[in-house]
């Protein structure tokens, strides 16, 4: 098997704006990075694509392959899927919260398709075992779709269920769920610039002043 | 075994307000404590207690114990903890992602407490197989406070990862997480009355109009 990480640096979590600048943003992407491509390491996963759009968008010390397209997500994404020939693991790169234990039970599933649902519809991993014979679609209500995806293609579907791998880090409140159940460099960088304030009862992001 | 639930009615759920109306978050909140009776019963639990501060409150058609009082959720979960000489499980009753599978993993854990976090730091369920040797401290990082407090009593702790029973239904988003993925009651509700707006890349809340 290998896995396969779509990455972008430029201007990258434009929603994480209000709690970091451009520059924060695109060294925390860089570090998310790490800390998957680390996960995957640690789970045994010895090949892995990084997909993106600029070669030098890449730190030069991280272990995989880098491929530079310029295609579109699903463009990209579907074009690598037929010229692979065994089992695919797509991993976003924005999932610190991805544990080496949770890459393990998505990979052993006896299923055609794993899909770890992310918040608000998403996918944030697809696990495909015969990539020939899928498709993704990312974007928009893609759990659902992907799911659809599979039942048209007669692939079984597994649906993984956690907590920390459905944890995309989109918005500030996310970074929330890394400071509290997070490991690895982009949690060490995040909990250099933020606290946790509960005043109001419930838990928001704070600055480090 | 035993569960207890916390419920409260009046005035519950504010933080839906700019989606339901006064009445129609009371109808919700009550399907979705019909719901998560229901999945316990499924699971097998025969002894549900509901706490809440009216007996007016609850629906005559539930199948539950109603405890009335009129002390906060910290001071009369601890009360009742003390009085119980059984495993208890403590499931928030806004929860209706929650499945009968869960409740049977969750109460087969081999640890003294198992905790089921909840986004942002909180805590969904709770079981306890030692209640005398346990006190609970809901509101602000509470998952992290239910660790410590464990680990000061001893007990060992298994901490229960998964993206439903995260799930506890609190803004207008978290129903966007009931419509795709849910079962019940409380998501027939929702369905009659919210669509999902895929307009913009990302999934939001519409009404049906």
């Amino acid at each position: 098997m290998r896995a396969v990480i779509p990455y972008k640096k430029e201007n990258a979590k434009s929603r994480l704006s209000p709690v970091l600048t451009l520059g924060e943003r695109e060294k925390f992407v860089e570090l998310m990075l790490k800390d998957v491509v680390d996960t995957l390491s640690k789970a045994g996963v010895d090949e892995i694509d990084i997909l993106t759009t600029s070669i030098y968008s890449v730190p030069d010390d991280i272990e995989a392959n880098v491929i530079v397209s310029e295609l579109g997500l699903n463009e990209v994404l579907n074009t690598y899927l037929k010229k692979t020939n065994e089992p695919v693991l797509i991993i976003m790169a924005d999932m610190p919260l991805v544990t080496p234990q949770h890459i393990c039970e998505i990979t052993t599933s006896d299923k055609d398709i794993t899909i770890v649902p992310g918040k608000g519809g998403g996918t944030n991993i697809l696990y495909i075992k015969k990539p020939a014979r899928f498709s993704v679609k990312y974007y928009g209500s893609s759990y659902k779709t992907h799911c659809d995806i599979a039942k048209e293609m007669s692939q079984s579907v597994f649906v993984y269920d956690s907590f920390l791998a459905s944890t995309d880090i989109d918005e500030p409140q996310d970074i929330v769920e890394l400071l509290v159940h997070g490991h690895g460099m982009s949690k060490d960088y995040v909990e250099q610039k933020f606290g946790i304030d509960i005043s109001n009862g419930r838990i928001k992001l704070s600055h480090i002043v």
